[in-house]
This record gives structure tokens, sequence and C-alpha cells, in this order.
């Protein structure tokens, strides 16, 4: 037949990229959150990339930011991903996450171009799992369609009683396990809200702290070994996430396991960190260190080094990803409530959140909530 | 006097910046050039930045690509970096180089945003420099007006014959020192151009090789083994940047120095590539490693750990750093030729080359030369 004939030609391959829209959100948040470094967040950036396939087979790929970096992400992908990948076959997922990174090596090796990567690659993950007519969950492992949760707020500047009416809410609306922002001036008024929520929430609820790299190496252990006691099941990013050797000395000296990933963009540097900062938990963003293939890579190197594999961020992604691993560890329902824009919210059964089961990975944005605040698009 | 009054008024501070003007050009090449990883490149991106405080004075710092990128870069130095800089103080230069490093931390942390911090930290040296009244190679250190140098050439591609009229060309120009790309399919071929290399500039000119990170660990212990009779200086980027122990492996097994630094866009990745890669020679290139603030910081790391501090690019700019430094290799003189565009084209005197005495950073763009590959402007 002659359709066949013309699907058989190169030019015609059904999986061949024909099309790539680019569009860059700004989208406000309820209130204003902040923690020790990033100073407050009053929005957040969304930069969707839709692919498009000679068989008409489309797939969504995103990203996010706290608000900066939007508009040259959009170029990225615009002015220098966009040209490079027309035309290309767009079943080959890992090479062309390959070819992508060698593309824009010189001015990448992570950073800002891994955000970029990133929404290609979930747009390609979108495509493969569509063909395959399975959701993300089974296509990237399959272990479960759930796994263990927690809500973690940016609460840095909430008063103690708003905090604990937070986390109050967070209970309430089934969580088990929440996190905290840490990192005040004097640490000593950590302590005091680290106790306040663990008084609240009872010995059962998991419970985690996160100081956004903002404390010396001294002052991480001083305060470490002061909540030590409130059975902190991990220390997130106690100083700067480039100091692997600061960090080890940290783990020596305190009982609560360390966590780091999300300011962490290449494989090569996850390879590193494992090596020599002993981590107890991983947290790569899909968002951020290549998109799924990125962060399956790390939840290898997380497996073949015995450690749990986590989140940041985006878990209306991460909840299939994570659900799909054998060393799933804690997804972390971020603040910026990105799945409000789809149409699947997290859903929580028993504690756990629940990878959707439709064909994909799993995230469709509707588009009439998020045009208010559309900024650009190709 | 009402002039001192207002003066003294923080908001009249004579260093406060008050306009920033970002430009982006597309320059052609001459003709296409080649290495082993980025392919061909037809043209180089430059990005300037012309930063102008109340009292009128003005900086010109700026960046480069080989060709992608330089849209993204823009989008940070409009967008996102100038609403940041206006009204704060051009003299603080170490605090603005922090306070943009965590600004924009969350989408940085190296990679791109390190090319757009970089050319606003050179033109705030840049009014420094203005203010004292003195060249660069005086401020940044004023060991001397003089470096030694070489012609780095991106000649993968060039037939021998080619190659070696090139080199000629370089000889007849007055170098004494000469790089050339290496990373053929088969190795043996760049055997063969670093023998014939050697053979055309005799014993005594100094003589360097570059494999752009294209080679295994293995391929390159093989390659270096066979050239170390020529009598090689350094041997640049054997494997991928990200590979500490491998290049750390590699210098074990060899008697040729290794190089490394181009690729590297904060600090600590230098500190960790010091600390673990057995390097010979560093390599920082200030329009990707922060600027001249990025820059020394490495030269004084390098210092620190008796290492020979180099440059990567931008030779109109690194010849006064250079000479400045106690502890300076060989600057590169490199085949993208920004200094055909200033009032400084690089001046060699007796192989060495020589900073320019103007005060402030010694670069200064023909406008009339640039404008017809004006890209952007704000
Ligand atoms: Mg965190
Ligand atoms: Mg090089």
């Amino acid at each position: 037949m002659s359709v066949i004939t013309k699907l058989d030609t190169p030019a015609m391959n059904r999986s061949q990229i024909t099309s790539i829209n680019v569009e860059l959100f700004n989208v406000p948040l309820d209130e204003v959150l902040n923690d020790a470094k990033h100073g407050d967040h009053t929005h957040f950036e969304l930069i969707l990339c839709t692919i498009t396939c000679a068989d008409g087979t489309q797939g969504v790929g995103y990203t996010y930011t706290g608000g900066k970096g939007g508009r040259a992400i959009y170029s990225l992908l615009n002015d220098e991903l966009t040209p490079f990948l027309l035309g290309k076959d767009a079943s080959c997922i890992t090479h062309l996450w390959e070819e992508m990174q060698y593309h824009l090596h010189y001015i990448g090796r992570g950073g800002l171009v891994s955000f970029a990567i990133s929404a290609v690659d979930i747009a390609l993950w979108d495509i493969h799992c569509k063909v395959l007519k399975q959701p993300l969950w089974k296509v990237a492992g399959g272990c479960s369609d759930r796994v263990n949760c927690y809500a973690g707020g940016i609460d840095l500047n909430f008063s103690t009683e708003k905090l604990l009416s937070n986390i109050q809410g967070y209970l309430d609306n089934g969580f088990q396990a929440v996190k905290i922002k840490v990192g005040k001036e004097d640490y000593r008024e950590d302590v005091a809200r680290v106790a306040a929520v663990r008084n609240l929430i009872g010995p059962d609820a998991t419970f985690m702290v996160d100081a956004n790299y903002s404390l010396t190496v001294n002052k991480a252990i001083k305060f470490a070994q002061a909540i030590e006691q409130y059975d902190i099941t991990w220390f997130e990013e106690p100083t700067i996430p480039d100091d692997y050797a600061g960090f080890a000395h940290i783990a020596d000296k305190i009982n609560i396991p360390l966590a780091m990933g999300e300011n962490l963009h290449t494989v090569y540097e996850f390879n590193q960190a494992i090596a020599q900062a002993k981590l107890g938990f991983l947290q790569p963003d899909a968002s951020n260190i290549g998109g799924i293939t990125g962060w399956l890579a790390v939840a290898t190197m997380a497996y073949a080094n015995n450690l749990p594999v986590c989140s940041h961020g985006m878990h209306e992604l991460h909840v299939s990803l994570m659900a799909s691993q054998p060393n799933a560890g804690y997804l972390e329902v971020h603040s910026f409530p990105i799945d409000r824009y789809t149409t699947h919210p997290l859903k929580l059964e028993n504690g756990k959140a629940v990878a959707p089961s439709t064909p994909g990975v799993g995230v469709e944005f509707k588009s009439e909530l998020l045009t208010p605040y559309l900024v650009k698009h190709s």
C-alpha cells in the first residue's frame, strides 16, 4: 500500500519530529514563600515544550524555575534546541539526550542548559509512553503505582503559629510525612520550631528539615546535634552543594542522614556527590537533571550505591518516576502547585501518592488555566 | 557646595549603576573551523554589556560563545541581571559577584549563568580600572606588562599541508609556541601530525596538543605515550572535563602534563579538579568563570597549588590578567579574532604578548566594525 511505502521512507518516519512549540508562563503563588537562600518567591515560571511527530503523536514536556531564568530557558529551547531537533527521530531518546548535551556542551555542562534539555526529554518520554499506550510508572520500571510522600513547605518566613497550622493542614489532607525549612539567623529558633512541629505531628510521622545550603559546616553540625532527639529522617542541603567534603564532615559528626540533589544538574555531579558527600538520600529533579532520562540515571546510581532515590519539585511527574523504582524513598510534594494546572492533581491514598494510569507521563496541562499567565510562545 | 552634597547622598553615589546596555553580535569567521567535539564553527557570538555609573563612568564587559547560546546569555543579562543591578554600587565588585551568583543560584551553579555574570564582572573591572586611571595588568597584580603566549588553532579539519602552512604563519607572525587540535578517528593520524609540526617548528619552540575531551581514558594514554618523544608541553582536555579520576589516571601513566579549564565554570569545579585531576596547567576563561573576579580566584588557587595559570579564548583581555600574575603560564591566542574588532589588537614583542597600557581592561570595541553583525540590543 502506498501509505506503508511512505511510512517506510526515512523522510516520512512516523516518529520524526515535525514541530516544536515552546511556551513560557509566569504563574503567581497564593502567598509569598521564603527560604534561607532563595529569598521571596512570588511566582514560579513554567516552560512547556510540545513536540509533534509525523504521525501526529504529541508529547508535552516542561521545566520550571523559582521565578528567574525562564526567558533564557525559552531561548535555549526555541533558538537552539528546536532547529537542532526538527527532523530527528523522537523514538531515539537516549541518543537525542546525549546529542543535546554535546550540541550545547560549551555553554552547558549542567547549569541552565540542563533545564532546557529536561523539558525536551520529558516530551520525548510522553511520546514514548503514548506510543506504548502505557503510563509512565509502568514504562519507567513498573515497581508500583504508588509511593511514600511528604509535604514540603517553603515556610521559613512563617510565624511558628502559621507554621504549625500549615503543618496541621498537611496532616488533615492525609500526609504522614512533612518537611520544614530551617536556616534562621539564630539556629536556636530553628531548634524550637523543629520541637514544636514534632510535638504537633506526634512520634509516628516522618519529619525532615531543609536548610537550602545556608549554613556553615560547623553551624550545620551544631544544629543537627541539637535536633537529633526529634527523630529527623534527613537533613537537606545543610551547606553549599559544591562542598562535598563539608557534607562528608557533617555526616561523620551527626546522626541524621544528609540529602541533596535539587542543585545537581548532571549525572557527573551526582556521581561525585555519591562518592564524596556521604549522602543518605538522593533528590534528583527531572526538571533540571536532564529530564526523565537524567532522573532514571541517578535512580540507577542510587540503587547501585544502596541509597533511596527521592525527588524535588514537580510532584505530578515525579510520582510516576518514584513509584516505578525499587529503591524509592519519599516523593516531595512541593509548594509550587504545578499540578493545580493539570488534569491530574496529585492524589493521596493512605498517605501514599498515586501515579496516574493514563498513557503518557501523566501530566496534561489545562491551557485555559494557564493562558492568563502566558509570557511568550513560539 | 551643592554638587558635593548631592554626591554624598546615597542616591547620588558616583559609582551607582544608572544604566546597563546589552548587545548581541553574531560575527562570521573567515573560514569554517573544526575541533573534535564542538564540530564546525562558522561564527562566534559576542555579547557586550555596557554599564554606566551616576558620574558618567562607563565600563564595557563581554563574553562570547562558539555560536550557540548567545540569545540565552542576552536574556540573562537583560531580563535578570539588569533589573537586579540597577541602582547598586559598581565599586563593590566582589560583593556584586557573590550577589549575582546567589541571585541566579537555582538556575546557575555555573553553566550558562557564569557567562552572563562574567560579562557584568568585566564591565565592573573596566570601571574600577578607569576610576584608578590604571591599566588592568597593574590593578590585577602588576607583575609584568607582558607574558608568554602561543597560537592555538582550531585546525582538526585542516589537511596536514594546510596545518603546516598555518603553523608557519604563526611562526612568521612572531609566535614561539603553538598548539594544535587532536582527536582524529585514527589516533595514529594525530601522531603523524604532531611529528610533522615538531619537525617544522624545530626543537626550541613550545608545542601543546588539545583533544577537546574527545578521547577515552585508554586512548588518551596510548596517544600521549606515542607523542612523548616530541616534547609536548601539555595535553589539553584528553577526556571529558567531569572525569577527574580519569584525568588522574592518565596523568599517572604519561609523561606530559595535563591541562584543563575552559569547561569549568565555578571556582568549586576548579577546586575539585585541582584536588583530584592531577593537572599541570589551569586554563580559566574570564568569559565563563565569572569574569575577572573568577579568573583571579582561580589564579590564586593555582598559585597556592604550585601550578601555572593559563587562559582560554579572549586573549585581548587575558593578556593583561596573565601578565599581572606571578605564576603566569602561556596565554592562548585564540582562533576567534575578537581583538580584530577592538582598538588594541594583540601585540607581540620577542614572542611575548604585551598588555595594553590604557586605563581600563584594555578592550575597547570599534562599534563601526561590529554593527553589521548586531542581532539584538537593549
Ligand atoms: Mg530543598
Ligand atoms: Mg581547548
